[in-house]
């Protein structure tokens, strides 16, 4: 492997806690904050490649979880790597295999050793160690990879805070364990913080977690049922401890408004499924706010979705057809609708990159808060953003 | 209305009965033979206008049964016409819907005047006359239309010789009466031959059809459950007796070896479901035979489905990742197979063209034949070319 292809992230400006920066990788450079849509199974739900690149995607996440089970890690190396499986020429993310083995999978058997569980697909028994998880991502090839870590969703209330604690300390433990595996220089390994509900557990992760000498960093665990000003204070606890030169991933989030609010401390790479499956059910995303396009309001309206943006969708399809399309369950509206969403997302990364640039994020913030909420459905889904497949 | 924009057919090569030409609609040219993929709702399964042109697909059908229901046509004609409302700027055709109510609705009532059905969306009747037939595709704005025929399937064994010629007579009277009704000159109006499983029959239908004075002619009530030797012969029959300057297209067909048999004997217009239908289910036609992706022997493939095509989908996909895809139930594979096989209908078409022109369709049809058959999967679907929605 060229040696000069080794990933580097270099930070190009700052605004508060925010950064704008260039991540470059072996497979081209990401402009940040990025945000990457999800290849459970390798492919964007219904999009192909070419269409992602055109809307502005730079990278998208794979799930390991998935692809080890289907078609497994050993066909793919022998493709040549996922690049070359799914045809994504540009950078890559794929996560460890571990959220979807705790929190898919309530008869995993975990140990120090790793995670024991089922496959859904032929009832074998898999195993995932920390180890195992880095191996299997090796084989894979993307760019940026992730430790296992062990994983805990935050309870609504009162926390278990010695599990907690477990579960941290654990993490840690892996983390090492992965690092010492990690044998590929041309891929970024993310380390990452847990701690649950808690700002305190939250910064000893992160500082722990720094201190175990990683590049990079993912804070896991979040966007799993705690409240918007919750997941804000565990973040402003989270990131100050880590390493400020290296890239920070907030995983598996989330809606815009929670992308904006995560930009402001400081993160700089997002996934989710929610630009992706909100599309699906007819939900979509616009300057003015979230619009549900099964609302009759929409029946006969000649208006693109979003008439600021410049999606091939926007440009072509009014309300009326997409939501005829919708209606009469037509593969292709979920397609276009998941495709302006992600143009969408893209162009909201964008501007927050500008703003951060220009010094007036703040600014920035509050008017597009102010705009957002100026159309939305009342009906539009409420669900808010999950980890899970796309 | 442009009178330029009339559209007219000129034909440009004859070899034996076949013919190669050129239909010229107010929204483009057609090279004929041409086949036209299935847009039901709208948008054919999963497909966007822009990648169907980039495989060469030069027209669509849709159908006005789904599309009367919904969204209706007053919504379309509000939108300017199916053209705008769906995106496609090129030649498009209707169906009348008879098709539809009469093999798909058990509890439609038959009358001298017309039709009645209930509506699945919501139970209301709804009335389909010649004249509304005509008037609803008027407003919907294809560029090529027919008009409402009654059907019968062909049942093997004894078919009903009086209700074949009930329905032949009933057929000639709506064709009149929907001819009398059509107003819009930009639009070519088809009228269509039925007749059953008799060659007599379809003779004496095509000759009455074309002494009414319709400038293209529709081959209907084929495809549902002949042989081909049968379908051949009923072609054989009804065929010479219509204009030969006319078009004339073979409603709902096919498989490849079904357009390859049917261009030999003098059609110029098909329109079918097969290729995206095929697709969904991992079915694939090659230059080398018709494949099941699904099939064990792919699960390892680098190869391209077909390596003499050059569609986006052969330049950049493994049999490997298109079979991972469809074991996932992946949405992209859907897509991306019915546009491989879109693909590699406009090429058989193209070359199919060609040969006419250089009078060598006899030779061509013999060499495609024994290629076709050289790597067909023992368990592809044997699932012949049916009509009903894509």
């Amino acid at each position: 492997m060229d040696p000069l292809s080794a990933p580097s992230f270099e930070i190009r400006a700052r605004d508060g806690a925010a950064r704008t920066g260039r991540l470059a990788t072996p497979h081209g450079v990401l402009e940040t904050p990025a945000f990457f849509p999800v290849a459970t199974y390798g492919a964007v739900r219904g999009l192909a490649p070419d269409e992602l690149a055109r809307v502005g995607v730079q990278g998208v996440l794979a799930n390991t979880y998935h692809l080890h089970l289907r078609p497994g890690e050993a066909l793919v190396a022998a493709h040549g790597g996922l690049h070359r499986f799914i045809g994504w020429d540009g950078p890559m993310l794929t996560d460890s295999g571990g959220f979807q083995v705790f929190s898919l999978d309530a008869f995993c058997r975990r140990s120090e050793e790793g995670v024991e569980f089922k496959s859904p697909l032929d009832g074998s028994s898999v195993f995932l160690s920390p180890e195992r998880a880095v191996e299997i991502q090796e084989q894979l090839g993307a760019d940026l990879i992730v430790v296992l870590d062990e994983f805990e969703e935050i309870r609504p209330g009162e926390p278990d805070r010695g599990r907690t604690r477990a579960c941290l300390e654990r993490t840690l433990r892996w983390a090492e364990r992965g690092r010492r595996a990690h044998r590929r220089a041309d891929q970024l390994l993310f380390g990452i913080v847990q701690g649950g509900g808690s700002p305190e557990l939250r910064a000893e992760s992160a500082a722990r977690t720094a201190a175990l000498g990683f590049d990079a960093f993912a804070i896991g665990g979040l966007g799993v049922g705690e409240s918007p000003a919750e997941r804000d204070a565990l973040l402003a606890a989270a990131l100050p401890p880590l390493s400020p030169a290296a890239p920070r991933y907030l995983m598996g989030l989330g809606l815009p408004e929670d992308l904006v609010a995560a930009v402001a401390r400081g993160v700089d790479l997002f996934d989710c499924v929610v630009p992706t499956r909100h599309g699906r059910h007819g939900s979509v995303f616009t300057s003015r706010g979230r619009l549900n396009l099964r609302n009759a309001r929409h029946r006969d309206s000649r208006e693109p979705i979003d008439a600021d943006c410049v999606c091939p969708v926007c440009a072509r399809c009014s309300r009326a057809y997409l939501r005829h399309l919708l209606a009469s369950g037509e593969a292709l509206a979920a397609r276009l609708l998941s495709l302006h969403n992600l143009a969408y997302y893209m162009r909201l990364l964008r501007e927050l990159r500008g703003a951060i640039a220009a010094g007036r994020l703040a600014v920035y913030t509050v008017e597009w808060r102010a705009r957002y909420r100026s159309e939305t459905d009342d009906d539009s889904s409420s669900s808010s953003a999950v980890h899970s497949p796309a």
